[in-house]
């Protein structure tokens, strides 16, 4: 075992019916045993038992049932014991209290999970999973969490590292043999076809960080037209239903979605633009063109007006929305209008006072966040940390391909491809010693207790 | 049993680095079973099982642990799991909705207590101590809750109990032997006894829940004075070194602690009273007068002043604090003031500002409450429910002691006494059916998961 302490922490919020403290370490066992009423210093792992827990003073603080794991088969791989209490504030802080006096040390936000990956239970991508996997807020985020978690992006890299090391050997039978001056450089196709093979399936995983990152932070959008047109109408519309549900599950707050959606499954998140007004007044076109560089976050663009053609505006719109989807929506259509036609742009209809076409409008976000349906088996990357170290193997695997069409010699070669291997294996922390300044900003964004 | 239906719960804030869902009843384990990757069908009791929890359409959901308890032995007396979670609200909210898809029903608040109650695994007064505990916040209001939990009180009144029924086969054999003529009310006087003891006993318990209150709900301090003696500062002295400790707890918010200081883990709970001025203004007299009768709510009043002597002020509200502890505190003392004098109340010298003689009047508050130290095994009462019941109990007690006195015949006597003994078999819910309505109120206090 790594680490010679023992640790405690509160894994749940106080306030509710139960609270769980958990406890890990060499001595889990038998710190929890001295303030428990049973005696669990021969408990087997997974046994659960019932009693009173004290302080170290045998002043009673509640009536607990704890669970016992033994080493490797816990969370962190350590012996460790979760204590189930009374979820009262004032109880849970005696309980830490305790725990500290009999010779625990408080956890640092993330010990246990990198306690779990220090003793070889996951490795650092599906630590990082954990982390996601508590905070996914809708069906997307889960389910790439989960696929992270149960090791599909751990898999993949594992083959990508087996056909390292196939090039790595034919590289090695070059160098044996170089003193046989009649040994050309035989298997370089092959050697280049390997490289370039793993090449694709690095770039098509960087590639993936851009669904990844949508899913994650929410696809943006940006809803502009004209003041009045009615958009603070149509953003109530998209985000009222959601907001009912979500506020339905209990310590939700609202501040954390506002200003978000969820549509099947997919967060969409609105950018604040300032409404657009016709001026020929420079300083409040300067204003303007503000709002138009706003735009530049959005993935999704909805143009509102509620006229029967667009205005100029639309046009300024245009030009500084290049490779974004823009979606024309024509308001008020209750109030019979002729209805917009373009050739180029998506037109929907829509009444953001009676709730027309919002459906269809909802439909048409979702088609244009262009993110495919992901199960939990998906590989796709969602950590800039791992996107970073994917472009730069890819770099260092596109001067490897470069050597092997210019015939340079397997030492020459052997430097990027260990630099290309190092980087992959960055991602997982397996293969190589990862830094603890890194472990500490990974593990940093974890909850206490997690 | 009396619950045909199985009904799950959220037992923890979601938002932590774990959640816990709870479900309990006859079909617990089948539908957990149902869910869950491994098969507990024939799992123990006091068992812990790893694996993936799903919807009802295989879909993963999370990777979780699994307490399983078999009736009787549980909370709730019935067949029940702890399913325990990664705290994200999304994986929560599913996994409940999941188990509601496979069968179970959304808990009731206090639902799980009051099937244990139901279940007999406690009676109605050590429920209403687990409510008690959850929201206990400090060493007295823990205390008391333990100690009820522990059943202490719920003994007590089993020992009362028993006596009546002393009473009761005492009068029962004047009935029999009521024929006999010769037959005296020779035994009037040991029941006599036996009804003044057990009266005692009553007054003493229902005396007690005054300390319980105060202790519960806090001792109420008004600190009045004039405007600009200190009064602000001194609050923030008292409050500021508690306020830092408890803002170390996850989860607890300032609001709950606004103005209440804990001293020796007792809580006082400060009123808020307007400034007292000199004035000749009737109207403006009006207003102090209303913050006089603000006094009313005190048990302790801090007459605060930085003059050398009290004021005028001092003498009103004297008149209108009978029975109060009142305390002078002069402040502002580092300002080489004389000291006043007085042989009827205490005065305390302090300086707000440098925090001078603080704990000198944290310990006067402290003496001045006046409550007994308390155990986990003194029996206090603090439920205003059983406080009335106490009260009914006493009334019809004292009328079955004047029958007494006044040799009233045996089945004169009975009705009281049955009466008697009903209104101790409220408190605990035994030996008496609880009307449902009485269930309701009891257990809406309690969150939902308890």
């Amino acid at each position: 075992m790594i680490n010679s302490d023992t640790i405690c922490a509160l894994a749940t919020p106080s306030g509710g019916a139960m609270g769980i403290v958990r406890v890990s370490g060499p001595d889990a066992i038998r710190i929890t045993n001295k303030l428990f009423s049973k005696d669990i210093s021969q408990a087997k792992g997974y046994s659960l038992h019932y009693g009173v827990f004290s302080d170290t003073r045998h002043n009673p603080i509640d009536e607990v049932m704890v669970s016992v794991f033994r080493t490797p088969h816990s969370y962190t791989g350590e012996d460790a014991t979760e204590i189930s209490f009374h979820g009262s504030p004032y109880v849970l802080r005696l309980a830490l209290q305790a725990l500290i006096d009999a010779g625990c040390r408080q956890a640092r936000p993330g010990e246990y999970t990198m306690r779990a990956y220090q003793n070889g239970k996951m490795d650092l991508s599906q630590a990082e999973a954990v982390a996601d996997l508590v905070s996914s807020t809708n069906q997307a985020t889960h389910k790439l969490a989960l696929s992270q978690l149960k090791g599909h992006f751990s898999n993949e890299l594992a083959t990508l590292r087996d056909q390292f090391l196939n090039i790595t050997s034919l590289l090695e039978l070059e160098l044996d043999f170089s003193d046989h001056e009649e040994l050309e450089f035989a298997n370089r196709d092959e050697l280049l076809q390997l490289a370039s093979r793993i090449d694709d399936r690095i770039v098509s995983l960087a590639h993936s960080f851009k669904v990844g990152q949508a899913v994650k932070a929410g696809i943006p959008v940006a809803i502009i037209g004209r003041t009045n047109v009615g958009k603070s109408t149509l953003l109530n519309r998209l985000l009222h239903e959601d907001k009912a549900i979500v506020s339905n599950i209990h310590g939700t707050t609202r501040d954390t979605i506002e200003d978000t959606t969820d549509i099947h499954g997919l967060t969409f998140r609105f950018i604040d633009t300032a409404g657009i007004r016709h001026t020929d007044d420079q300083i409040e076109q300067l204003g303007i063109r503000r709002s138009y560089q706003k735009l530049q976050e959005a993935a999704i663009v909805l143009y509102m007006t509620d006229g029967e053609t667009v205005d100029d505006a639309f046009h300024d719109i245009v030009t500084y929305c290049e490779g974004k989807k823009i979606i024309i929506v024509q308001n008020k259509i209750d109030q019979a209008k002729t209805p917009i036609r373009s050739q180029e742009y998506e037109v929907l209809l829509i009444s953001a006072k009676l709730g027309t076409g919002i459906s269809n409008l909802e439909e048409s976000l979702y088609k244009a966040a262009n993110i495919p349906a992901i199960t939990e088996n998906d590989v796709i990357v969602t950590n800039a940390r791992h996107y970073e170290a994917l472009k730069l193997a890819h770099e260092n695997l596109t001067r490897v391909i470069a050597g092997i069409n210019a015939n340079l010699s397997a030492d020459l070669l052997s430097e990027d491809l260990k630099a290309c291997l190092d980087n992959l294996a960055d991602i997982t922390g397996k293969g190589r010693i990862t830094p603890q300044e890194t472990l500490n900003n990974i593990f940093a964004h974890f909850c206490i207790g997690k």
